[in-house]
């Protein structure tokens, strides 16, 4: 069954984890496992200071930079088929912030390793374009 | 740390649940949640014969049919984040296919509810170009 937006909008809460897709030149789409936080209309995505590559070169950044159309999955898995569900936000990439403001609170507050001072280097910040869902009961 | 290709499909393997990438001329890119198997370097995902718009008219397939191109990203979720990692594979799109042959008994191994007959429509068939993945330990 198809699930309204606000009870999309509480599942998608209630999820530590998701997908986010980038529209990719070589690869067509190019899917991340991701964090996340969602304030009002806006979602952020933190980028991990420790990320090897360095904020720059991240390829979801560059695919962003080029087309600002984004997705983020967030499913219940289960062995229980009755019990599955996803919502997908689609989003449009607003562009890259300084980790900083109401969002450092947030994602302290779900995730217990941004509380240490220096793990977040930067936020992707998109705003929630539309939000869908589906639940198998 | 980056995954060999051996250890990818080892994880792939035993990962119950993925999230599936397709281009979208409208979204840049359509993220849905699916189920799979894998043989050699094909995988294929079931349509189930119970959605309810019909196999012909689902918006992966479509996209599918205009661009090949896919990706398929496995991951493990943990509140321990020393426990995280996740491995993609990079697909091309061969086809639909009948639901038959070695793939059933496959697909009925790795999920008990297909074990009842009526339960997939069709499958598409993809050949998988690269595997890559990453664990946080």
């Amino acid at each position: 069954m198809r699930l309204d937006p606000i009870d999309c909008r509480k599942r998608m809460d209630s999820s530590m984890f998701g997908v986010l897709g980038t529209v990719d030149p070589d690869r067509g789409t190019h899917l991340v496992p991701v964090v996340f936080a969602v304030s009002g209309d806006q979602l952020v995505v933190p980028i991990d200071a420790v990320k090897p590559k360095g904020t720059k070169q991240l390829r979801r950044i560059r695919n962003l930079r080029s087309d600002a159309r984004a997705s983020l999955v967030v499913d219940h898995r289960s062995d229980d088929w009755s019990d599955l569900w996803w919502v997908r936000a689609d989003l449009g990439f607003l562009g890259t912030e300084d980790y900083a403001d109401g969002w450092t609170s947030r994602l302290a507050i779900r995730y217990p390793p941004y509380r240490e001072a220096g793990t977040v280097d930067s936020l992707l910040l998109f705003t929630i374009r539309s939000l869908s869902g589906w639940a198998a009961s």
